[in-house]
């Protein structure tokens, strides 16, 4: 969660006047995102977000999520339509920074979902990756092997009062992960980031998908990894295996995996795990003290990547 | 604002379910009001207000807020309404702690008020005054003299890190009001804490007052003194007499002022300066770590305090 940013009265006035939106009935910072500022938002044509972009995520890369959040509303995915403005815009400028209005999806995240919500999201992504087939802008993923690289580098020892022997520990994974890394896997639009506070539910029914903001292009199976490790585990670090087998089972009905997406879930789980474990071991050593951030625990992602080390196959997975 | 406490799905689902509200919608932490957690709740009966109750509501205090709100709603006071269960009761536990729904208020607070909003605001507090003459419970001003006092002592000379000499000007104020504070002024049921983030307008016209979690017996004019300090200084620590005129000036329509209060207005004035000074240096100086709240500055009302020391008479506010 995160508020980073004041808006004076003045400035949200002039931005809402750019919707064709009606009046103004509440403004409030809401806990939803992490990388953005999130506004609860009523006018008298309804509910809505209202996003601020902060730092982490790159002006550059606005066009690409908005196109991309408008293409896969327009196929049927219940996530954040972007509004457009009456000057046919979908971004404009607000306290400084770029922003958006999107229509209000309804629902609630689960902290403990269930095997039924957990068949939920395997479809949903199922669905996601067949809606973006016919996308056509692209995004490279800046947070695969040589983004590792990158902030495995940057955290140095640093990561070692973590716990004894991390930074050894990443080093090594990635060194395996170089060679073990899958090439010609299925691949297009994924989301990356499919943890269960960025799905809304209402009853055991998925209702929205939100926070779009690290899809990128990459293998679909790597999106399913990022999943198997944020839905499948259980809150004492136990992997859950009805629970990856009902996300997976549902996810096939829509979009069969082959092969070689089957034998490669392994190490792709490897990989999203340490994905993870370095952006929250980053966070946690760089954190700005003054930003109102509850900070995710690297060690979780330690438990994760140690379990997918030990699996052999997809059996492990239920498969 | 801060978002403290984390709610279990089945516990939100089963506290709902207490009430005749229908299908939860949606629920989001708000960045709403210090003491408390909020949370924008959403059923198919409409939208609403959950708070929490963090520590620093005594929890024996509840009905005296709860009763209170029902009492002004009822007479027409825009402020948070709160929803009976099917129970009978307003009050009930969630996460460990006690909770309650409330009616949601349109409107946006505002950073920046104009003179007009200040107008609004007189003539909402002598609303409130005038509605809760004939409310029969009682609550103490825990945060007046004999309070500062033992506030004071706990910070003692770590109060002053904050500015040089900090310890000594509070020592100083709290002696020299004990031999000025009025004894026998109008008094009744006051908010004693109408800052900008508790009242919402929509634009010119005020919508509603919110966090009534200060409000106590004492005397009216220490409301208004606290208004004086809360609308009618500039982010540049001047004192805007017009905002203080139109303020005041609307509330006497509706409430007149003897004499004995407007001559005490200086005195109330620069006590309830001290008040938020103590506040403020207290939680600066004791603050938690963990939790997600910006601190609001002390030095704010250092300067405040010091310019009603300087004042002679309630000239200086305009009247």
């Amino acid at each position: 969660m995160a508020v980073y940013t004041e808006i004076s009265d003045e400035a949200l006035g002039n931005f809402i006047a750019a919707y064709d939106l009606g009046t103004l009935l509440a403004c409030k910072g809401i806990a939803e995102g992490v990388e953005n500022s999130n506004y609860f938002l009523s006018t008298d044509h309804g509910n809505f977000i209202l996003t601020l972009y902060e730092k982490r995520v790159h002006e550059s890369d606005l066009p690409f999520f908005l196109s991309l959040l408008s293409h896969v509303s327009a196929k049927g995915i219940p996530c954040p339509m972007p509004v457009i403005g009456r000057d046919g815009e979908a971004i404009r400028a607000l306290a400084g920074r770029p922003a958006a209005i999107f229509a209000f999806l309804s629902g609630v995240s689960v902290k403990r979902p269930s095997p039924a919500q957990c068949a939920e999201v395997g479809g949903a992504l199922a669905k996601l990756h067949l809606a973006t087939a016919d996308f056509t802008c692209e995004r490279e993923n800046a947070l695969s092997l040589s983004g590792w690289r990158a902030i495995a580098h940057k955290l140095g020892k640093d990561a070692d009062p973590i716990t004894p022997g991390l930074s050894r520990l990443i080093a090594d994974e990635i060194d395996a992960l170089s060679g073990l890394w899958p090439k010609n896997l299925a691949a297009g639009v994924i989301h990356a980031d499919l943890f269960p506070d960025n799905v809304f539910f209402l009853g055991a029914t998925l209702s929205g998908v939100i926070d779009f903001y690290f899809a990128c292009n990459d293998f679909y199976a790597y999106d399913i990894a990022v999943c198997l490790n944020a839905w499948c585990f259980e809150g004492d670090g136990s992997f859950n295996i009805t629970k990856a087998r009902a996300m997976i089972g549902r996810y096939r009905t829509l979009r069969p995996l082959s092969d070689d997406e089957l034998a490669a879930l392994p190490v792709l789980a490897r990989g999203s795990a340490l994905r993870f474990l370095l952006t929250r071991a980053h966070d946690w050593i760089f954190r700005d003290q003054q930003a109102l951030v509850r900070l995710k625990d690297p060690m979780e992602y330690v438990g994760k990547l140690r379990f997918h080390q030990a699996v052999r196959d997809a059996a492990a997975y239920g498969l």
